[in-house]
């Protein structure tokens, strides 16, 4: 289709077409095989999906899809508008009160997605003057919520709990707000979130735990590596989590003190001018957290099938992460071989994450393996004789 | 709950607790009026909605319920993980393809907000050393996403083409992007496109457009006001639109050329690092284009509908806003004032949105009238009875 709009005149001030520049990039791109393409799913795949974060395999059981029919038929396909205005519904409120109970917090609030609750609650709590202390590879969402903030950011090395404390004592700041992510996405490790939140408070800061990967996977009945750290419920530790993972559904929330959740509703600016959660995911997300309460066994379940993938990898003569959580990493090196890797893995019937630069801060392409509750001894033995095969 | 962590050591270099600043907060907005409360709905309530912004009437739709419940019993109740690893499915495909040809671009890309949308878009078509010029009282979500870009950012005043003019031909840089929303969500009305694309073409620079209020709504069948201005397909004119207001759902997506919907793909963090967005809504946002489609003049009467709500609240002796698309605003001025005209209305049973500060950057307090294509007569005579009462 084309456009009646007067002939461009393009000659002031760079010359050629304004997306021009788009053409160049891709061709960098391919040429270092950091190209990537859509490659939309049919609902019935054979084989093994070890790619996705539907860590409890939850995402297709009957109840949590028969609750979200429920919810579907009950208050139709959308919220209809933001939750401060009708996108506010009783079961929004329900999952909410159920999720700050399981994981120990005083509050919780619901947000469309985990993205957008990391920037609601950073933006919330920091602001210019302030200080935010983040760890070198908290998730993409973390460093876009630091950079919106306005605050100074100090960036400390993967887990440096003495560099935290050297910038938090250092700082001229009065207020500081310290993130990290409870469990890191890519290799699965986990946050010294004891010795993280002694030091934030000796220095009289904040701090914030993104729990994206420990609900539903770490701790005693997954909840949460802050529960596990002892640290639940304390006055000073926000959590962020979401539901799109353990959870089987979509969406994110913000956990803590209920005078924090209460000035996001008046403050988080992706909380107020975004449409509500839709009710489905709400459901889903609910039936889901009441079926890990009523079989808490499903969180020890998924992380011993993620040792038991480390530990095959590594006999296999593999690099693989320690698996605290769900998820192992195999470290591959150059993109291109990972993503062949990869393929030749998706050829034996058994889909693995390809994780590359920029995802990778290292540099270092991985496979990376995320474990379900649900697997079968055969389904492992399976997995780690395709990776055995594909890096042969 | 408490918890077992070291006595805190507060005395540098702030004193009291790193919150209590929350708590004085909280006390200057309630003192301002402005204190947020959530009221969570229950699914059957009586009376009339024109808050939500379900503006075809389609979210309890029969259809758009039963796509959603198939999709929901195909896939489960969640997408898995980022669009691409295993977040993409066949029915994210044909939601791009039929939205793409609804709206005449060459290609899209469902994210799962429309506020990621905006992220995504802007944040990947301009950055460092680049310059974004935006309309003064633009979505919070372009605000935040300008911020992001690290471009510099120039606010234009609201709907002036010959400033946007001016801030391009003055400009250093080389890149340039022009961001606006098609119909603007608070007052309804809407921006001057053709004189826009003119400018923003004769200057080098790409439009953006967010057909958040537009899509479903503006133009022949609801194609947007982009569409009604003469420039789909452009090759300079990219959009973004929400699947949770006309096609009653959640989610958003960008539309534009193939190019650059190929380069958010590999650029875009907000796609990249999200959960794709959940398979019913999916489903339930296709289904309500695939009636739209069928029924295009759904636009028109939503259209009729507001103006007739404009019309009746200025023979009440109200300051009403004029409607282009399905919203008018009532001016009412102070902030509690405002609250408690909504508040009597709602007692009516006549539910309207009630827009304070921030929210409306000129500080005038505004009740939101948002009409539905399925308002009857008797429904609009109920509501200016509500209104005419409530201010009187």
């Amino acid at each position: 289709m084309s456009t009646e709009s007067p002939t461009p005149d393009r000659s002031l001030p760079g010359g050629g077409h304004p997306l021009d520049w788009l053409d160049l990039r891709e061709k960098e791109r391919e040429e270092a095989g950091l190209r990537r393409r859509l490659r939309p799913r049919e609902a019935a795949v054979g084989g093994l999906d070890l790619a996705g974060n539907d860590y409890l395999g939850l995402t297709r059981d009957e109840r949590v899809i028969e609750a979200g029919v429920r919810a579907l038929r009950t208050w139709g396909g959308g919220s209809t508008g933001s939750r401060l205005v009708t996108g506010s519904t009783t079961l929004h409120a329900e999952l909410e009160a159920e999720l700050a109970g399981h994981m120990g917090a005083e509050a919780a609030l619901v947000f469309s997605s985990g993205y957008l609750a990391n920037l609601g609650v950073i933006c919330g709590l920091i602001g210019k003057g302030g200080l935010v202390v983040s760890d070198a590879i908290n998730h993409a969402s973390i460093v876009d919520a630091c950079r919106l903030s306005r605050a100074r950011v100090a960036i400390t090395p993967h887990r440096d709990v003495d560099a935290v404390a050297r910038v938090l004592a250092e700082r001229a700041e009065e207020r500081a707000l310290v993130v990290v992510d409870a469990v890191f996405s890519v290799d699965g490790d986990i946050a010294p979130l004891a010795e993280l939140a002694a030091v934030t408070r000796r220095y009289g800061a904040v701090l914030l735990v993104d729990e994206a990967h420990g609900l539903g996977v770490v701790g005693a009945g997954g909840r949460g590596a802050v529960h596990a750290a002892g640290l639940a419920g304390a006055d000073d530790v926000v959590l962020t989590a979401t539901l799109s993972k353990a959870l089987g559904a979509q969406g994110g929330a913000v956990l803590g003190p209920r005078r924090v959740v209460e000035h996001l509703v008046d403050a988080a600016r992706s909380f107020i001018f975004d449409t509500g959660l839709a009710p489905a995911s709400v459901a889903a997300a609910l039936e889901a957290l009441r079926i890990l309460r009523t079989e808490p066994d499903l969180a020890e379940r998924v992380r011993a099938n993620a040792r038991a993938l480390a530990a095959g990898a590594r006999e296999a003569g593999l690099r693989a992460t320690e698996p605290r959580g769900a998820v192992t990493s195999v470290l591959v090196g150059e993109a291109r071989l990972a993503f062949d890797t990869a393929a030749r893995c998706a050829e034996a019937g058994v889909r693995v994450g390809c994780f590359r630069p920029p995802s990778v801060p290292d540099g270092i392409s991985r496979l990376r393996l995320a474990a379900r509750a649900d697997l079968t001894s055969a389904d492992l033995e399976r997995a780690l004789t395709a990776l055995r095969n594909a890096t042969s």
